[in-house]
């Protein structure tokens, strides 16, 4: 495929960059009608690409796109999964350029959804236009891109139930990870699942005067730092009564294997700045991102936050708090143990409120199967080297449902490096990322 | 006082209104502007009241107003302290009339600075023009008000001791804090001072994905709020190395005095809607807001605070965090110990950066001196019965300097109550307060 991208990569930029520009923020109710103009974006790339049908779907969210082209019912059917929405761009004074003027500098293209999931999804539109251009297209295959997947994919599950037998396939092909490095690249066998949880605690009924009532009366921001604090302990364990109950422990082997991913804490550290890593006693750095379920938390908000100096004690203070969950914890009853122990450790002058964010399990992928060695045969010629199997920190909860409802694996081909801070400013992709990507599933299909 | 109020009190409402009209809140540079008009709506008040002289000052920040009546050179001086400068209004939305236009409802005048300290001021005023109209005038009286008591009152000190001789007094009276209840008049005797600091967790050098790095790198939010969770033991301590060192631990004689003051638990419970109180262990409500120190977060902000769920681990965290001090506790000295053992409590794998804002120390007032007798005498008077000498928790740190630049002792009338919530939404002011207040400093003029 490398002289096809050759060929048209300005083409593909301009067809990008136009998706790239739409602000489709799918957890901020204004960007509504940027959902659909981005889902009707989709659906003309992919009749343009050479899809048979392809057409925008209503759910109980934001839409869905599905596309197709079915070549012969006997031959193995590839599912595309992708997302089009994007994060939120706070804190937005840090980005050295528009997160919705997508750019080119310094070797990689600049903007929000450059990487996650704009850029890898297009990936894929172009490895379909290119092999049913080139005429070697050997399988039927499905697109469905959703517009949820930042907000937790609410509405897919149910829609793909009722849709389960267009969505009939032998594989999901995903590309939505990221890979060690482009150095080493890696192929994801199993994600985290996460439980996400707001939390509010409130304390007198109006913000007071911290003189008149400072040292009498619970300070909420206090309580809630307090009540943070000993969500986890010492040696990096989450207190949450019963949390590892169901955390399937992995064997010697199975932890040596994921070992053999080459990891550079110096680097990491140099990466980040930090002068040390930290976490769970008695595992790596990989393991505690890929085999070990962890709390943190995202959001914290409370009393005065502006310019200068006000001396009040405020009647509430806020967080949000998430879990990265391992097989077997189930997402509900996780969120459901957290609320109780949450609410179990207020001190006394504070009452406690839990609510529940969008949730999805974690998965496992087996690395025996066809469709495994296809994709690393493919990224073996492109790069040179075997993949490494790895395990991925983060969640796709909609993996896990599509999994169970279609009978079919996931497949977790991502191109994302650690450089693209997803989901942070100046979010990126590298071109030569996009490039090597495109190749490899254009060969995925060659092998498969 | 009393007729004088009767047939004046319509005036006395357009002149206040238009002062508290006027949005002078010190701590935003916005409103610098507004700083001017308030001080020049005084020069003229004073002038109108009969002051001989009024004038604006520049000072290095926010103006000072500065007036007097010199009636003999050989009669005993007061100066009248007061501030013009309001707190911002934050959280807007739960005023239910606009903070800065002034509406009376339910025997209340609300509107931000109603009370502190434009309403208690402006009574000061009054006084002053009754006793100069009926012709009652035995003292010389001095007027002070101040735009930047709300931040600290960073230029009052310098440029008082530049207008030293100006100032000069034989006593500072001051109306700017709250008594015990409308049915329990009190005179503060002491304050406390404050320590405020700003905090700064830094932990990677960007917003990461917490799927990707969620378990494996301290999270600054995580790591403030466990810095957070140990400045204040099980005790209710105070865990700053030091801390203690200075504090003057009062007398039981002197414990039994101030256990005077009366004090319903479970009114004051029910008026904030908590189930218990918190503090030091050892002392009551009352003795942990008059004569102990504590430590407050006042505000505390960091990752993703908007509506939905934002997967991230921050790059920073923040909080403002004060310490209300108590004598002998020198405020510089206290954020130095502050700054010394928050940085000393960081775990590793981030860094931290504390700032100072304002400060300033408490104070005590000889309740045997003769001014805080005639003082006395007039509540008893307006009241029918005799107050209660307390203990303030909250702080007015230029005081402390002005009793060393000027030796005068500071006297506080204050006629607050708990239930105008200054710094807080919807503040307000009794008017049978504002009318007492002004009754009670007549009569001081009489007995002093």
């Amino acid at each position: 495929m490398h002289q096809y991208i050759e060929k048209n990569k300005e083409r593909f930029f301009e067809e990008l960059f136009e998706l790239l520009r739409i602000p489709s923020i799918s957890s901020s109710s204004e960007h509504k009608q940027d959902m659909y103009k981005c889902a009707d974006k989709l659906v003309q790339l992919l009749k343009e690409a050479g899809a048979d049908k392809a057409q925008v779907y209503e759910t109980d969210g934001h839409p869905v796109v599905f596309g197709e082209k079915i070549v012969d019912p006997k031959l193995p059917t590839v599912l595309i999964y992708g997302h089009y929405d994007v994060q939120p761009v706070d804190p937005i004074e840090l980005w050295k350029s528009q997160p919705f003027e997508p750019e080119i500098r310094d070797g990689a293209i600049y903007a929000r959804g450059a990487n996650d999931d704009k850029g890898q999804t297009f990936m894929h539109i172009k490895a379909f236009e290119y092999i049913v251009k080139e005429n070697k297209i050997r399988h039927n295959i499905k697109f469905i891109f959703e517009g949820e997947e930042e907000i937790g994919s609410p509405s897919l599950a149910k829609w793909a139930k009722e849709h389960k037998k267009m969505l009939a396939c032998d594989i999901i092909l995903v590309s939505d990870t990221t890979m060690i490095s482009d150095k080493v690249p890696s192929i994801n066998c199993g994600m985290r699942g996460l439980a996400y949880l707001e939390v509010k605690v409130t304390g007198p009924n109006k913000d007071l005067h911290s003189g008149h009532y400072g040292g009498a009366v619970t300070n909420p921001i206090n309580a809630l730092c307090t009540m943070i604090a000993s969500l986890i302990d010492a040696d990096g364990h989450v207190t949450v009564k019963g949390f590892y109950d169901d955390v399937v422990v992995l064997s010697r082997k199975d932890r040596a294997m994921l070992g053999k991913a080459p990891f550079d804490i110096k680097e990491y550290k140099e990466f980040l700045d930090i002068n040390a890593v930290a976490g769970e006693k008695g595992y790596t750095t990989l393991e505690r991102t890929g085999i070990r379920p962890c709390l943190d938390v995202n959001g914290i908000w409370g009393g005065f936050i502006g310019e200068g100096a006000k001396t009040v004690i405020p009647s509430t203070a806020h967080a949000k708090i998430s879990m990265r969950l391992v097989p077997d914890q189930e997402c509900g009853k996780i969120a459901k143990l957290f609320a109780k122990h949450f609410c179990s450790i207020a001190p006394k002058g504070v009452k406690v409120t839990v609510t529940e964010h969008h949730g999805g399990n974690g998965f496992l992928i087996p690395i025996s199967s066809n469709a495994y060695k296809a994709a690393s045969r493919a990224m073996h010629d492109v790069y040179g080297i075997e993949p490494v199997p790895s395990r991925g920190g983060g969640s796709i909860p909609i993996l896990a449902d599509m999994q169970n409802i279609l009978k079919a694996d996931p497949l977790l081909m991502g191109f994302g490096l650690e450089r693209d801070t997803i989901h942070s400013p100046n979010e990126s992709y590298l071109l030569s990322q996009f490039y090597k990507g495109m190749e490899s599933i254009a060969l995925f299909y060659k092998y498969f």
